[in-house]
């Protein structure tokens, strides 16, 4: 490709609504522009990386036998409203009504799709296992559409769908799957960090995300280095220090506390620990209110307790709620007298002495609470978030926390959808048994800008050559038309040997040239110019070396091949 | 790929709500699903089919230079009131609101979000000619969605976007398109019929779309065969008759007409031919009345009307309208004595003698009409549409009428969109200049759809080689291991030699198998059965061929080479 005949604007500054450094990239080396917030338009060059990165997705899913579907983006709902997900949907998913007043969801995920159109294919044991995927266009309404297309309103996705007979298949599946991903992400030369994710009520070992560690991450991950356990902080365990030796119970006191609610007022006014206060909140699990309560030096966490409580809708209680729960207005809730509300206390809170807590009334504490003798919890359970420093849970070492960008995720679904959609086969006993079910994504575009934020410089991207838009820049710097015509043959034979070669064969100066090509990032740079002219011999420079190598020209061909290999 | 590990689900019956062949096959050769009306799934077979016709598109288009992007498919509704058409499209265009109150289109269609984008990256006349295009998803909210993919709501398009410096550029940029327009659907086995369109204000012959002939097609084409004018019937013109010797005038009349109305009641109120009436209909065309006046034997061609009023908007007027601009119920409205509207008659009105029209009375008409004489035209045009039988505007000859499936269609757009959204290049003298667009559109789906509709019989689709599913269909009727695994071995073998091979592995009868085989209609069949394993011989048949040809292991490839070249 001829520049002087492409569209790849490349800008010296950064646009200025980029903070990331693949968001800043993306535009200033010519790959996206936006159209609106959280809206991109993919430029040429932009649209061959994702094209690559698509192709080697592709590949790697048909070589485990998937095979490649094509939805519609409308979904109809009532295939939503079958699986129950119409009326729990958050306003991230967009609805349209046509103009015959059917409704649609312009869909964020494809599960009642997929499920809806395999259960209408299949009725026996011998039509097991599938797995079926698509590869296309999502949409989220983004309240706040960030970091370029890593979080955007309309994105790329591959999501697979697998349909086994049983417990062993979609574990077979899942495996398959965990390996086609670790294939596709090492093919695309990013480096994945494979934790262990939330898997809502399936719980267990049943959900893998694979992580790209980032500053601009949006996802923190819990990592012990010396037994590899990795995992999303949404799931991640670990273990409590073994408790100190006891103090003595003292008898529970109320005290009053005018004003003081949070705990860090509450730490101040007590002059205590934070991790001897029961931070108490009230949420509601499906409509019904339910007390949360964890030491005050953590946070609850969300997705644990949602496991638990195996609710399908979990959400902070309104102040309305928490009054009429707790007869008390909000930041005084807490477990002792409370009735009519489940309590869940984190394991933490079981060994707790003398401890602190709201006294369900307005300006009060309870002091000295000792949880076995002053409430009776519903539950001990681990409800708390790991933090940096917590003791792994396989092996007991402090863990540390990094920020992670999620490219992929590979899911066991269980029967959520294949029970309530009512997929049936026969076994072959001729009885009716429900599949089993597993779903698999990744986020394409994402994982082009993690790609990015991974392999780049002061100068610009250096792009892996397994997704680099073209293998070679050549750089022209011929000045006559002789010497013009000279670049031109080599670019000629490079096409016709079959190398994608971006040809910068403008009327600019050798620096901006240059520049543009360490912006762009393509792995091998070839320069025909004065060099070349006076001495016979082209240039070549790897993106990711400082040192050029020098060549005649019957040695070009033989030199591109060997450093591509490299690259 | 295996049959028995594969999701080709074929039909014995043909679905209940299809009505063309190709919607027919498509479901019962296991090409596509219903999702919900006007939706559609694409099962594997037939998504492969979808990805080697856009393979074809994009190959031919990037061999012209075009540039492939992809846009976002919401399109921001700014860009649509820019260009000032967020006020007249229709309600096919699915309009949305997101959570920060932002308005989007789901676009039907890209020439604001193309004009946008390149509008930000060029500003000289060396960044011209751009040929942009993008092969994407496209919605249309149809309020009668039919004959399966052909108009469905959703579906995916290629579309390109054109800018030059003037019109001698912009025609270079459309006749490159037409010449790849025609090697793309040639590629595709596919034979269409360029007409002559409709091309809004540009008028001339600005305007081709690619059709292709079928019995369920939506569009009429005025076709002669002695001089190959071939026209779209909202664009074709026609040679009037030359006048008879003309009666003398008469004296205008007012005769009672009591609920005479309609022209087949007026034919038979006064006995006489339909083309004396002055057939005279009310319309709106940009808020403002317009009569247009046609002879009652005639339609009036409203994309002819509506281009020489050079409106955005025209409609029927409706009751109230027609009562304001005639004084008379609808029903009765004429030229004579008309004020304050304009009037607009076809040229074949001009030489009417004794005509018989609407009197603006209610039940009343006039006779002996002679429009010189009897009312003032604002504009004497060719506002009617063309018929079977009408002749040829370039020969003379009579030209008969075909429907057509349209496939493609290219257009030279103008300035429309340039202008209204401020498009702005220097010319070579350092002056600003608007540059001047076209826009190619190719329906892939339906470029499917016309495919089978060209090439099926009574047993199954007849794919042509260039965009079947497979290569090669390999019918195995092996009973013992032993048998199935020497098949097994030429699969294999097959594979590795590069060829797209479909083997029916299945436990079936050879009828069942054939069956399908015909049904899915990939060019070349291969079995290898009781005449393989009793006398050393495979069987070969091209879909398109009854006979068969039979030969031995080490001359299959050999003969499946010539066979496949002649497909």
């Amino acid at each position: 490709m001829r520049l002087s005949k492409y569209i790849a604007p490349t800008l010296k500054e950064d646009p200025s609504d980029a903070v990331v450094s693949s968001h800043k990239l993306m535009v200033r080396a010519g790959l996206i522009r936006k159209e609106s917030a959280g809206m991109y338009v993919y430029l040429p060059m932009g649209l061959r990386v994702l094209q690559k990165i698509t192709n080697i997705i592709r590949q790697e899913m048909n070589k485990t036998g998937a095979l490649e579907f094509l939805m519609p983006e409308l979904t109809n709902a009532e295939l939503w409203k079958e699986s129950g997900r119409w009326a729990v949907m958050g306003p991230e998913m967009i609805r349209i009504k046509d103009r015959n007043g059917i409704e649609y969801s312009l869909a964020p995920t494809h599960e009642e799709a997929f499920t809806s159109v395999i259960r209408s294919l299949i009725s026996s044991y011998r039509d097991l296992p599938i797995n079926a995927y698509q590869i296309n266009t999502k949409f989220r309404d983004e309240i706040r559409p960030r970091f370029g297309v890593i979080r955007s309103k309309e994105f790329i996705m591959k999501d697979a769908y697998s349909f086994d007979m049983d417990e062993q298949g979609l574990e077979e599946s899942y495996q398959t799957m965990r390996k086609a991903y670790r294939n596709i992400f090492e093919r695309c030369g990013l480096k994945t960090i494979p934790v262990e994710a939330d898997s809502g009520s399936m719980g267990g070992s049943n959900s893998e995300e694979f992580m790209v560690a980032s500053e601009v991450g949006e996802e923190f991950l819990l990592l012990c280095d010396s037994c590899e356990y990795r995992a999303n902080q949404e799931k991640a365990e670990y273990k409590r220090d073994s408790k100190p030796a006891g103090e003595n119970p003292n008898n529970l006191e109320i005290k009053d506390t005018p004003s003081v609610k949070s705990i860090e007022q509450l730490v101040s006014f007590f002059n205590k620990e934070a991790s001897i206060f029961l931070k108490s909140i009230v949420y509601m699990a499906d409509g019904k209110p339910v007390l949360a309560v964890v030491t005050g030096d953590r946070e609850i966490n969300e997705y644990k307790l949602k496991n638990i409580l195996k609710a399908m809708n979990l959400e902070l209680a309104n102040d309305e709620q928490v009054e009429k729960a707790t007869n008390a207005p909000v930041g005084f809730a807490g477990p002792i007298g409370l009735k009519g509300i489940k309590i869940i206390c984190d394991t933490s809170i079981e060994s707790l002495t003398n401890g602190i807590t709201g006294a369900n009334q307005t300006d009060k504490h309870y002091i000295n609470v000792n949880p076995q003798r002053d409430f009776k919890a519903d539950l001990y359970a681990d409800i708390s978030s790991a933090v940096e420093g917590d003791k792994c849970p396989k092996c007991g070492k402090p863990m540390y926390v990094k920020k992670g960008i999620e490219v992929g995720h590979i899911f066991k679904l269980g029967y959520k959808y294949s029970e309530s959609m009512k997929v049936k086969v026969l076994d072959e006993s001729g009885k009716e048994i429900t599949p089993i079910m597993g779903c698999y994504g990744i986020g394409v575009n994402r994982t082009m800008a993690a790609i990015i934020e991974q392999n780049f410089d002061d100068r610009g991207i250096v792009w892996p050559a397994s997704i680099s838009p073209f293998d070679i820049h050549l750089v022209g710097l011929g000045k006559t038309e002789d010497e013009i015509s000279k670049i031109d043959a080599v670019y000629d034979d490079l096409i016709s040997n079959g190398y994608d070669v971006l040809y910068d064969d403008r009327n600019a100066s050798p620096g901006f040239k240059f520049a543009d090509a360490d912006l762009m990032g393509i792995p091998l740079r070839v320069t025909i110019g004065k060099s070349f002219f006076q001495e016979g011999m082209i240039e070549l420079k790897r993106r990711t070396e400082k040192d050029m190598l020098k060549c005649e020209l019957d040695k070009l061909k033989d030199n591109i091949k060997d450093l591509l290999s490299l690259c």
